[in-house]
């Protein structure tokens, strides 16, 4: 097939009465197929199924002799604190165990900057406005935290090494009221990509206006890739400290995509300072966490290497997914020159970039036909991507077959906005 | 034995030596006795073991299809929410489930409350200084929560039948900066007592002076009685909506005192709009709860009736060790005019009134013979019990003859520390 830019109005109106007729089949079809949110399959969920009976009815000491049942130890117990060393390459006094939610251990954090500020630091909103560097396209999530607490932000052009480090640099060490900066290092949410050596090196040496700029570096994706063993890059804290900038990461990791979504355990890791201070806000909020959750994770794995080796599993449900879109994307709009798109090696989403204007478009288009897409828009801050362009595509949920159906209503939509889009700049001109 | 106030100087004298050699023996045993704290007994704990094994590796789903294992479900699954409400007297629609820690909706509301403000109204932080009004002696990390938020408590006392409705009527009333009450209706900490009918309605028909006042109706006890049924009060949630005030209340209610303190449910309460106002903040911090410890618990127990048949047995085993306090008290104090203490019919705690001036001194006393206590003050605000009197007692985690030791300790160091006392009065007279 042709570029759409180089065909002619009248073969552009061919196409787009071609593709408007597949269309409107799709629509008869009655499809209801969901690709809005990373949401583990019930096929990764079933490799977990051990979890659930790994601990008898005598089985709730922890080291140490810990009881699991009663209350106490507020930042986790010693062998899953371990663990997540392990994953992170740090060490167990760096580590702060939480409860389910990564996320709300994030918001948690914000929130208690903004009313408490960092330690020996002010409070952020006494400070004037403050603002966050949000890399973008990136995760609705973090910016929904954001939006909530009325921080402002500021969005960087991802590469495809991270965030776009001249920009980061220049802001950070001008504007006293950048407190922070988001940041999905490996795997990124949504483009996949991993963060160059070179852009975390620079990182860890920015030098900040504000003493009190934090780096919430959301290693969600840490073990998940989709082939080979785990994906390394440096390490951000040790990094960080030999530059100075010891307080400056708050590393965030979760087994929510590595058992169960609705019931695992998460961690905050940071610099020995950063971890008092939180657990001094903690002994305020409860007397400990849900310590047999975290003993069951324990006994399930054993060890980091267990985790890892449980993430192969993950690797050979994921891999033909996002094998079976690389090759729909490519077949269907390879050489059209309207979409760009990510080939991520782990992860849980494909980041597309089509035509500028039409994204919106074309999440209508396929919601018309029965599928379901993350909102046009919501990788950016304030859900507005300015150019109407990103797309997120979250395929693990799916079944094979059906994720197949997806992506053929998905790559119809893009190229039926795409004609449209290019009749209309023809037009125009 | 006579009252200390009727001993001439030289018969307190002779007391003293007597006591302080018994205490000095105490000292020479080694005692390492824990009264600090409400934590259940290992006994207690064995009564949920099979809360551990109940769930099968295929035992995920809840009502309605929902899968446990992943992500969703923000507010709770239909059959917690349905428990909840049994135990509340509510409507499940009027519950929102959360984590295993009470205190941590507590504080995540009251945070809430000082950045964003109440549903419609403004952060309680930008209008002025807020307070709360602190019945006392109470609960220490209520208190704490106040103070990390530098919101300035005001003491009431407390009756009898709940806080000195007086007084709280007034204030509330008169200073629209009071902005929250703390209250444990039920089997009190510290002192075990139950809120009287008269008190709730009260509370209920208050006309605060703050359009955004809130009680925090911490309802820990709510099923906690030593012998007999579920001790019942009026609901209060349905009593604040016929005069009004339909979302002054904020009720917690917590399983964390019913199967394990570290890894139970919790739930807070409060009028439909109260409740989706809570769960716009929760969708910005979650993705959901741990759906598979709540689906373990509504397995456990089936329903609230299933519920208050296990709490006749932590009754079972808590009753004897608030029979054996009553009657070492008596016996040992009886009839000395030197302290008074209550005798609660639920609950974890006991309270003691010493003679002014003489808890910190009774605390240390116990401390030097090998028995800890939570430290004197904790029950006040602030730490500062004015009259440096009020003791709490937590009986609940030792066994029945470390706790008649450590009572023996307690009784032998409440004399001492009054024969002392007298014999300062004598001597300044």
């Amino acid at each position: 097939m042709k570029p759409y830019n180089t065909l002619t109005p009248a073969e552009l109106e061919a196409e787009r009465g071609a593709l408007a007729a597949q269309h409107e089949s799709y629509k008869g079809r009655g499809l209801k197929l969901n690709m809005t949110r990373g949401v583990p399959s019930l096929d990764q969920l079933d490799l977990s199924r051990g979890l659930l009976t790994c601990l008898g009815g005598d089985d709730y000491m922890a080291e140490g002799g810990l009881d699991c049942r009663n209350y106490g130890s507020l930042d986790g117990i010693p062998e899953m604190k371990r663990m997540f060393a392990g994953i992170l390459d740090l060490e167990p006094d760096e580590i702060i165990v939480g409860g389910n939610s990564s996320l709300a251990l994030m918001f948690d954090n914000i929130a208690s900057n903004m009313s408490h500020g960092v330690r020996d630091g002010q409070a952020w909103r006494v400070q004037g406005q403050p603002k966050f560097l949000c890399p973008s396209p990136g995760y609705d999530r973090h910016f929904s935290i954001c939006q909530y607490f009325m921080i402002d932000m500021i969005p960087v052009a991802m590469t495809a090494e991270g965030p776009d480090m001249d920009t980061v640099e220049k802001l950070v060490s001008s504007d006293p009221m950048i407190k922070g900066m988001w940041c999905v290092p490996v795997f990124s949410n949504p483009t996949g990509i991993v963060y160059s050596d070179e852009t975390v090196h620079r990182i860890a040496r920015l030098k900040p206006a504000a003493k009190d700029f934090r780096v919430y570096w959301d290693n969600a994706y840490a073990i998940h890739q989709l082939s080979g063993e785990k994906r390394r890059i440096p390490n951000l804290v040790r990094e960080c400290a030999e530059a100075g900038n010891e307080n400056m990461p708050l590393v965030f990791a979760s087994f929510s995509k590595v058992t169960f979504s609705g019931a695992a355990v998460t961690c905050i890791a940071s610099s020995k300072s950063n971890c008092s201070y939180i657990k001094q806000r903690l002994s305020m909020q409860t007397i400990g966490p849900d310590k047999l959750r975290q003993l069951m994770h324990a006994k399930f794995f054993g060890s980091a290497d267990g985790v890892y080796a449980h993430m192969h599993k993950h690797a050979a449900i994921l891999k033909p997914k996002f094998d079976l879109i690389e090759e729909m994307l490519s077949n269907s709009l390879g050489g059209l020159d309207i979409a760009k798109w990510t080939t991520p090696e782990g992860g849980y989403f494909v980041s597309v970039n089509a035509m500028q204007g039409c994204a919106k478009r074309i999440v209508q288009l396929c919601a018309e036909a029965g599928v379901s897409l993350t909102p046009a828009g919501a990788t950016y801050p304030y859900g507005c991507d300015p150019r109407d362009s990103n797309i997120r595509i979250a395929p693990t949920f799916p079944p094979l077959e059906e994720l197949r159906q997806a992506m053929e209503v998905f790559c119809l939509s893009v190229k039926l906005a795409g004609v449209e889009k290019q009749l209309a700049l023809a037009a125009k001109a």
